[in-house]
């Protein structure tokens, strides 16, 4: 207990400098030098004053030049930009709750995909109004799964999953004219809107921008959630481990990349079958060991306790530690760099998905009907690449800390009800939280997401903010990158619960909780947003006004972007570290830090200094609580 | 006879120029102006090279820094830029389609939309296996809507409209797996495999281009182009004027610009209407004349014979005239200018479509549910405009040119009957052209389309080159930007066939068309597919084995792009005067311009040179023909 330390920034950092120093002798290339070619970056783009949606330019806008060649003027063409940033993100989420309806539809009782969790996949069959009396547990998810791939482009309606918000949100969305239709048609109307000639007034385009993005947070990415738990099961509490020393040096490392866990669960399962494992003993390793990065990590280590071997930025580590036999990816976030860099190393880059298509890499076409051979092949050519490791490259940093993740909404909810005085109580709600939070026993919470950004020290936002929030009694949940930052220091172990305040430390002890919960990948920020749902239905409160804030310090994606649009128009302050692109044009900052606030109830704050960023965030959510007299 | 003339682009520019004084008195801004502030253009966007998909960036490839910080080469980035360009067209034109289905869904027989041509209706319906016995025609019109609509987010299946291409051609589509899915699934698609980390290369991105090109012109667009004509009727050769002389001092002039017919046959519908013209009256004018900008431009006219005042880049001309009441838009290729331009007039600016609202314009929201209202609203405000216009502010150029205009395919086949011997020959059939291809009579067939670009000197690329072709038996068919150009310059006269070759001038004056034939707006590029697939099955011949290529000279949008691809994707060699923003990726330039031929039998030529551009088209035609050996 008194052994328990967080690793520090300045450890990762240690670990990564010896593993460029591998990657200097073999020639390799790294975002860290990367940077310094790309660096300063062109201010325009920056500033989001460029225009290219015709050939007519490109227009930048300047004192001198203060329209476009159409005329557009610099809001216009900012909240342009942002808008089609957004439908970038939007339709990327999305597409990926789509391929896992469609494993869901491809699911069998005696093919690759099963169904793990037929109770959800009943709440949700009930929710949208199929008779599931009586009916084959596959033939359900059949008719389910194709009710969800309807989702994306059905000709009349807005999204099922919006009805799972509170009333007063619903209202809100109505009455803004933001309700999302069909998830594929917000982001064809989002690149109708954006094209040369049509909007260039902020309001509509920022609108668009919220409409876009609820159709991936209640629409994309909680099909992508949802279906996944029916399928892969629906996290629980499980233990496991994050950071580079989670490879082991003696098994044949199969590192998971990327986000889609139809991919890994399959190659998960493959890697614990007995004729793999006695297959990699032929070839001379121990065992085979898959470890993941990014969101894949997220997936497999919430529903199966695989280990963390890093977020975002350490992409290129695994490769660097010269152990990793094949990185085997499916789509988003992936280093075109992983081509050339696997080429210095004996590393397989496997790509899998017609998505995802990738120079210097082997291409295994991953499908949902021919998942498990598709898996083997996969497993065996890493095993095959065993004998081809270079020893005199090898080196793992030891490092690595202890994480309880799986924090879904209904892992939460019972571990609420743990707590709960089950002859008073009612059980199955989040009734403990709010009262703890009433009581001011834990002051509010805040949501970290998002990704890393070398425009930001990576994970060093994540971290300090964490620590400085814990500290004050402000419970956090986290997913994606951020989670992963969370749990590679150690924030993720339930040792952590003595860096927390005296009040979310108790909190932690009674619950046997870590202070930083992990609520899974970057779709599984639609968990984020049930649990709100919930919070507020059974507080009787508005979502805006309970003392929570979302937070994405290190953001980089379109996805990012997305989110944080659906997120505000959730009803939830969001705070960002890095700016998106608008700072171009005082309209569209102002209407996205100030005048949505009229529309959704919530607005962002953008703010490179991280200390100023967790100021913030604490003092608006003393401001909810004051407003609430708690 | 003998007075025909050609109008000039010199004397366009002199028209212009006087305009621009005018303007100038008043303090406008002009395109003209605009683009001396914006060039020259940042050479890392014409060349493609920018990447701004995240916020890690914005990244620019040079020799001293070949990859961005995610390690994406030059070739990914350029090629991720163009899909995602062509997605933005896909979306765009598909888009407008989708609101025609809407348009139609909303048909009765005593609202303001009809079917006008129920023929048509029976064909689509028959084609698409919905049973038309015994139905009432707007119950047939809203379950075909139904199904259009349908097409954009349906879960199984490619475009309905693929059956009509040949054999060959479809083979070819599921053999690249190119053939398109649900229209929106295609563009999010797009954008899911352009986003952080996903392809970056160049082949899975260039096919993907032409997937969702094809979803544009075999898809959105078809739709747009076949339910209008259900809609509006189905356009017949009609005469027509085009050029700014179309105004009239005595009147109240209404301009309408956009895409969509929906507005735009409401306004003329209301302008027509004889209490409105007695309102005109009553405000001192002698009546109401309705001409028409850009694409709504070709729609009018080429169903009521409303004249055309001008393309894309004489948008802000008409305003300048003084004589605008009201310029009414709808969706794309709309300048933003004209909201500043119009304050500097009395012209009113009235946005109507939720898809294009912009700043310094009168928004009045048009719905297919409550046209005929809205329509007549914006025709009021027109008339009452009249009494504010400032006298000294109006001058009218008094240049027009006569023009033949309606060839839809309909009506091309019913003019080749025409000259059919028809105890001999099968009626109905593209056959005769046929004929006189094979002959030489006429060497081959271009079609003419897309945009101007201030990068060409407005018009001259269209004019000039069609004026090539002609002379050398090349017939001519048009559409968008570039039959207006025609238009203007007198080319769609019938008399211009005295600038024909022998051939060609023959086959003018036997079927008694111009040798410019107006096809329609740019959605209407589907019609020239339904007649290359036509010819190629009345040929027994592969698309790409015809003497037909495309070109857009003066291209500038999104759209354009999209076009191109389903164009080229279709077997059409296709010119371009302007570079897609590709010339930093020599692979990618490669696929574009011979790679793609492997998979497609075409593929682009861009070329600067307009003249050699000309002499490229017409070796090509000749290339194949000698292939042909005829």
């Amino acid at each position: 207990m008194g052994n328990f330390k967080l690793t520090t920034v300045e450890e990762f950092e240690a670990a990564t400098n010896r593993l460029l120093e591998t990657g200097a002798k073999v020639g390799a290339d790294a975002w860290q030098l990367r940077v310094k070619n790309q660096t300063p970056h062109c201010k325009f783009g920056e500033q989001g004053v460029c225009c290219r949606i015709c050939s007519m330019g490109p227009c930048r806008i300047t004192p001198k030049a203060p329209r476009g060649i159409c005329g557009c003027d610099v809001h216009g063409i900012v909240a342009r930009n942002y808008l089609k940033f957004t439908a970038g993100g939007s339709a990327t989420h999305s597409d990926h709750g789509r391929e896992i309806c469609h494993t869901l539809y491809c699911s069998s009782p005696d093919g690759a995909y099963k169904v793990k969790d037929p109770e959800k996949l009943m709440k949700i069959a009930k929710e949208w109004g199929v008779e599931t009396e009586g009916k084959d547990i596959y033939d359900l998810a059949h008719e389910v799964a194709v009710l969800g791939l309807e989702e994306y482009g059905k000709v009349f309606g807005t999204q099922r999953f919006l009805k799972r918000a509170p009333k007063h949100t619903q209202e809100i969305w109505e009455r803004e004219e933001i309700a999302p239709r069909a998830i594929d048609r917000e982001v064809s109307c989002s690149l109708h809107m954006t094209h040369m000639g049509c909007s260039s007034l902020p309001e509509a385009l920022i609108r668009q921008s919220l409409r876009s993005g609820l159709s991936d947070g209640w629409g994309g990415s909680m099909a992508g959630t949802e279906f996944s738990d029916v399928l892969f099961g629906t996290p629980k509490p499980i233990d496991t481990e994050a950071n580079l020393g989670v490879m082991e040096v003696e098994n044949v490392n199969i590192v998971v990349h990327g986000h889609d866990p139809s991919l890994s669960e399959m190659i998960c399962e493959y890697a614990d079958d007995p004729e793999m494992i006695a297959y990699a003993k032929s070839k001379g390793a121990k065992g085979i060991t898959v470890s993941g990065v990014c969101c894949t990590s997220n997936e497999v280590a919430m529903r199966r306790g695989i280990p963390m071997a890093g977020n975002f930025l350490q992409q290129e580590n695994v490769v660097l530690t010269g152990a990793c036999e094949a990185i085997v990816v499916d789509v988003q976030c992936i280093f075109p760099a992983l081509g050339p860099l696997s080429k210095c190393f004996h590393t397989k880059f496997i790509t899998t998905s017609p998505i995802a298509q990738m120079p210097d890499s082997e291409f295994i076409r991953f499908n949902a009907e021919t998942a498990a051979e598709n898996a083997k092949a996969i497993v065996k050519a890493a095993i095959d690449n065993f004998e081809n490791r270079k020893p005199d490259l090898v080196y793992i940093p030891d490092m690595k800390q202890k994480a309880t993740v799986g924090y879904s909404l209904e892992a939460i909810v019972k571990t609420l009800d743990g707590v709960t005085n089950s002859q008073v109580d009612e059980l199955g709600t989040t009734k403990p939280l709010i009262e703890c939070i009433t009581s001011g026993v834990i002051r509010g919470a805040v949501a970290m997401v998002g990704c890393n950004n070398p425009k930001i020290r990576p994970d060093s936002a994540h971290i300090e903010l964490m620590k400085k929030l814990i500290a004050n009694d402000v419970i956090i949940v986290a997913s994606g990158c951020s989670a992963q930052a969370a749990a590679k220091a150690g924030l993720m172990d339930k040792q952590a619960k003595d860096l927390c305040g005296a009040g979310l430390k108790r909190v932690c002890e009674l619950a046997d909780i870590p202070p930083v919960l992990h609520m899974g990948s970057c779709v599984d920020i639609s968990r984020m947003m049930n649990l709100v749902a919930e919070l507020a239905k059974d507080s009787g409160l508005n979502i805006s006004q309970l003392p929570v804030v979302g937070c994405a310090p290190e953001w980089m994606s379109e996805k990012a972007v997305s989110i944080g649009n659906y997120v505000v128009a959730t009803g939830i302050d969001t705070y960002l570290g890095v700016d998106p692109y608008v700072s171009g044009s005082d309209k569209v900052a102002e209407l996205l830090t100030s005048g949505i606030r009229d529309w959704v109830e919530a607005a962002y704050t953008v703010e490179k200094d991280i200390d100023k960023l967790g100021d913030a965030m604490m003092a608006r959510i003393e401001e909810k609580r004051a407003a609430l007299g708690i």
